[in-house]
């Protein structure tokens, strides 16, 4: 690719390794909401968000964009920041990425005629990032399980990306895999690669000799009835988004160890993870028609 | 499921298991068109089409239901049978499976009240023949390639089914698989999976590598050009359905090998691909309405 | 197996674990030396050693048996025991299993006609623990990398049993994964399993691009020279018993992280460890000609 | 290596391409028994055995030495040679590598100071022969069986270097695969990549289900109880070599499909057959004081 001028405006560590792999390729990197990042002597640190009114080659906001709603996720500055200020700096034109963004604002975007593109919407995003989840789901596995996977019975409800990555990465320890879905081609894909398909919507009486299920369904799947079903020691990871898919206050009656793993990629591999930003916004930026 | 009743009219080897599948399962199974095919007792062979006019739980006609075009495809049979004439006698109402369905006999069957269905609408009946579709590859590639697969550069056109598949597969032998595909969210896929990703459309000066190619794209991809590219000894197994995906013509000139591999399933595993088909028709009975 | 009457004396939660296992197999199981953990009502415990007088049919002690020299490794006692002391209790023609047991008791238990087997000297045993000791490597990378391992150039020194195992498991996540070896037939063995060989004898020049190094082999191999050609960021992590295969103090010096990672089994999988350490004891004494 | 001078004597398509990939190497190679052969430009061919009088730095003989008890094997030349005559022709210090020596041979190369080696006796030879043999056992498997290896019940019998190939490459298909062995230690390793142990001396009421059976073990273990045993259509790969695994009169009797697959590795990979046996010279050589 050509060089580019990028702002990084806020987000966690994941944005600030994403500004400095982008300075490490060659392009020039401002760094706006990160004040308290040490970032290297390769970024430009702005001290306000002032200078975000100079057109930018692409401006890389967080994702998730806000965590309390209206404000920028920026845990590494000392200031807090309303998203509507933000985009009121923005030129007309100014191309923006961002992560999980709210309705409204794209509207505000389009009105400001900001072009604005959320990385969910990427699919080769999504792909990407279930390596990291799934590596991350393994490593708190192997640190809860007080036995191996080698043999043990895992269980994966929903065979979506995470789910395909995960079965093989556990395959590959010769840990017993069974992988539930609901629809009969994914049955096909499940036993295609050695795996065992389970119908999520009939897992009654099925589950009792599972050692550690995963959840990657992000709606209720593991409710009071399958919780009692699972043996005591049964560990459940539960990998989907809010509101997640155990029914948690039976699982804390029936005292089944649930850990609920969140935003996997940013924790288990921010390198990757910032990598994997990298490489969208540069597949969007060419899309855009910006030449290699 | 409840036992059924059914005619199987017509098809290959495929069919002939078909029927034997569902007669062991305790289905009343009517056989027509199949006369030098050696079946069981357990079938009930029928001598002329004339009894199709009963109506059966379901009609499972072959697939592809047509080689001539017009004509039922039907190899075991010493005589020969319009496919209208075929369609004439199904009583209104008919549950009718058949596989590679003309345009225009849906068209007849939606006039004569015959609920036609085509197997290759099916999702899981395309994932599932991809196995025996990939295993059919390799044992290809075993009988021809004077070198073991095991540490073969192996290329894969195409990661649909066959490829997602057959990369899993080779790469079990411990070869080294690279695969094309033309979305960054199949580069992502292919790289999850430990292989390594190539743009299908830009495979010039990528390729003089390669042991093998396995393509499985239906539309001209191994041109003259990427033809003399490859090295002399490289074998090219053509996966796709016709036109197939490598120049034949210029293959010959350049004294390239190419085996173009058709209708593998049946030929590589047909008991397995039999039971596909019976999984199918089960499915699809299924959600037309017919419990278990 | 019929049901026996064992003593377990001292060790770790894996002993203690051990204890548990055999009990709820059905066992008699007397407990020594393990006051402060807090077992089942199915053991008996014992307040003091004197009754390890009565013949069992098999007293299970430590692996190790001692970690400060003549001293039995009672982690959960509030009391220490001379194991010479601990001998002088049994009578003649007690089986006595334990591990790592110094040439001196050897010596001992021959002149009291004791019967003592070192878990160590069976295969099995070590065979089976090299599966908790890799997943136990396994999660130290994915918690101490900041990349996944999928993609990840990992290289490990040595293909013994721990070497074999970790090879196949790094390989599951899609890792690009190096084994050094020495033998020409280990050589073989790697490329068997689709991994790529390394010399042992001759890494100079060929390690400054791996990301992670496990180390196998309880010999100085990652010396001062080596440690240097390593890339700043890569992580050692090394898994053979004292005196380890690094060079801690140029490593410090070099600022390489290492993490040296000893006991595995029990850390990071202690059931399996207790499963491993009851199922090669009943192996035992199936050859010392107990009957099933 | 520094070329050089190697004469090639006999042999199968193996030896042929064994010279031609020495040649190919720039290594100087002439030719004997091996006049049907079309052999390259590159290679000398030697019309008379006279000039083996010539020292060279190697002469490689065929592996097996002999078919015909004191025949050379020679199934490329018009003539036949008593091995007798062969090695009475070599000058003292020759240094000859041939496969499969008998006793007797070992005894007359002492006598005329003639250095003599077995490929057979190099470990690296078998384990690389292993994988070739792996995969030719997969290819009858695909040629024989009407069903997909994906999913198919898969037993082999020994855990030696062609049972841990073939389990490995087997499980790559999803298959399911048991394999017996007799050690406990052996049932470690098959679990630990994750497949499932059985005991060898006792497979009893334990066969039934299986699809295919591959025996490795060169001795009696599939009696006629135990065929009585496997379901009919079941298929048997024995790739033991004489006297073979199988009772073949009462797998005749119970009409159960035995094929019995000797000398794979020229057949299913005969390039890389050669390959195997030019590094295994190569390391020979090196051991026997050659420099690179």
């Amino acid at each position: 690719m050509t060089m580019k001028n990028y702002a990084v405006v806020g987000g966690d560590k994941r944005c600030a390794l994403l500004a400095e792999l982008l300075a490490k390729s060659g392009n020039s990197v401002h760094a706006y909401a990160l004040d308290k990042y040490n970032l290297s002597d390769a970024i430009v640190k702005k001290p306000s968000l002032a200078s975000l009114k100079d057109k930018y080659d692409c401006v890389l906001l967080p994702l998730p964009l806000q965590i309390e709603a209206g404000y920028l996720n920026a845990p590494f500055s000392i200031n807090t920041y309303l998203l509507d200020d933000v985009f009121s700096l923005f030129p007309p034109g100014q191309k923006v990425v961002a992560g999980k963004v709210p309705h409204s604002l794209f509207e505000k975007a389009g009105r400001l005629g900001v072009a604005l593109f959320d990385y969910l919407e990427r699919e080769e995003f999504s792909v990407s990032n279930a390596i990291p989840s799934a590596e991350g789901a393994i490593q708190i596995a192997l640190e809860k399980l007080p036995i191996t996977l080698n043999r043990a019975n895992c269980l994966i409800l929903g065979n979506g990306r995470i789910g395909k990555v995960l079965s093989q990465y556990l395959a590959g320890f010769g840990a017993k895999v069974c992988v539930s879905a609901r629809k009969y081609a994914d049955f096909a894909w499940i036993s295609a690669f050695g795996n065992t398909p389970l119908p999520t919507g009939d897992l009654t009486g099925k589950i009792s000799g599972f050692d550690v299920v995963f959840n990657t369904i992000p709606r209720l799947v593991l409710d009071e009835k399958l919780l009692r079903e699972l043996k005591p020691e049964a560990l459940i990871i539960d990998l989907a988004s809010s509101p997640g898919g155990v029914d948690l206050f039976a699982a804390k009656e029936l005292d089944r160890e649930v850990v609920w793993a969140l935003s996997l990629p940013g924790k288990a591999a921010p390198l990757t993870a910032a990598e994997i930003m990298m490489t969208t916004v540069q597949n969007i930026l060419e899309e855009w028609g910006y030449g290699k």
